[in-house]
């Protein structure tokens, strides 16, 4: 059965998935790469940047987690690019010419354009549509694996709140941002359809997992 | 050193203190009794309804930190009673004759009254004063013990905001309540003031403790 996954989306202890004031010298506002330090000092991170060392616990089994059984990812505009990059028509994203999904990526845009394949085994779609209908999309080209929720905070939440997301970990980073995007938003009642474990790391971020029934 | 503390205030996944709706029946609002299921299964709990069993875990643990050490405790006048409680002159509280604090309690309110004398222990104080000189009040009565803030999240905010919480234990429910009050609103950067921890429960809390560099 081919799953919709959400594989660690960092928010802060107050709820933000991204801060405020996006931009192309910042792509998570002021929250800078706050969010994502315990990612980087991974095994995992480490191996996928060519590095030697890195943790080996809790924070690497989680991360090592993202790419495992994904035919494809969909993710918001907002994750693709900064403010305005669809009037640049020379815009790929902010990953250089080999990104790492190396799987089809559903960018859902206002403002469609012509698909890009880069090297690695991407290839970058533009979609105007509805969860659903993005996920119908992303499902067949997917062929049977699992598709990825990348985010950002605004993508996910409606695709929780249309209650199409079968598994999502996400990791609680120990700051307080104050401002910026929340993921768990106007999701009253969301625990009903799901089993959600939390687990501490020493690393101080705390991992939780939510697990549909019956998937 | 008195210190001022906060002992498991809880808060659901999406941040909110305490639901909306808060009346006479419903002194939590829709959020009911859901934030504070963990703490009545505890042996401490237990203890103090005159019950016999209870769990004697982590939670456990966290509970009992509740009255040990403090001499004294500031609220708010939403913890005090439901709305318009400050137009009936017989009202004492949610708590019966003899309340749970066995300390002098200090409401804070803009509609104070003589202060009420209880059974076991508690006085009731009414102050119209900023947290700081609330403090110093209560500080005071505790005579050299810890003062507990006892809630609600918007009184537990202001003191947050104004950098006077010493230690603050926050137990996290997985369970998103949509509308409320929020208990980490607007208060950026606090986690540069603490020490935070995490530690998961088997029930599915996480306790949050924040302690001040220092102290």
């Amino acid at each position: 059965m081919s799953l919709t996954r959400v594989q660690h989306f960092s928010i802060s202890l107050d709820g933000f998935g991204t801060g405020e004031g996006q931009s192309l010298d910042t792509p998570f506002g002021h929250a800078g790469e706050r969010l994502h330090e315990w990612m980087f000092v991974t095994r995992w991170w480490h191996q996928l940047v060519g590095k030697p060392g890195g943790s080996g616990g809790i924070d690497d089994a989680f991360a090592r987690r993202h790419d495992v059984g994904i035919g494809a990812e969909i993710m918001g505009a907002r994750k693709f690019g900064p403010p305005g990059w669809h009037e640049d028509p020379e815009w790929k994203g902010w990953w250089g010419p080999n990104p790492p999904f190396h799987t089809p990526v559903f960018v859902l845009t206002h403002h469609t354009r012509p698909s890009i394949e880069m090297e690695g085994g991407t290839t970058f779609h533009f979609l105007n549509a509805s969860p659903a209908d993005a996920l119908e999309t992303a499902r067949k080209a997917a062929d049977g694996r699992d598709v990825r929720l990348g985010g950002g905070a605004t993508l996910i939440r409606e695709f929780l709140a249309a209650r199409l997301v079968d598994h999502m970990h996400i990791a609680v980073v120990p700051i307080l941002l104050g401002r910026g995007v929340r993921l768990l938003d106007g999701l009253e009642g969301l625990e009903k359809d799901y089993e959600i474990e939390a687990t501490a790391s020493p690393s101080g971020v705390t991992h939780v997992t939510f697990t549909r029934a019956g998937v």
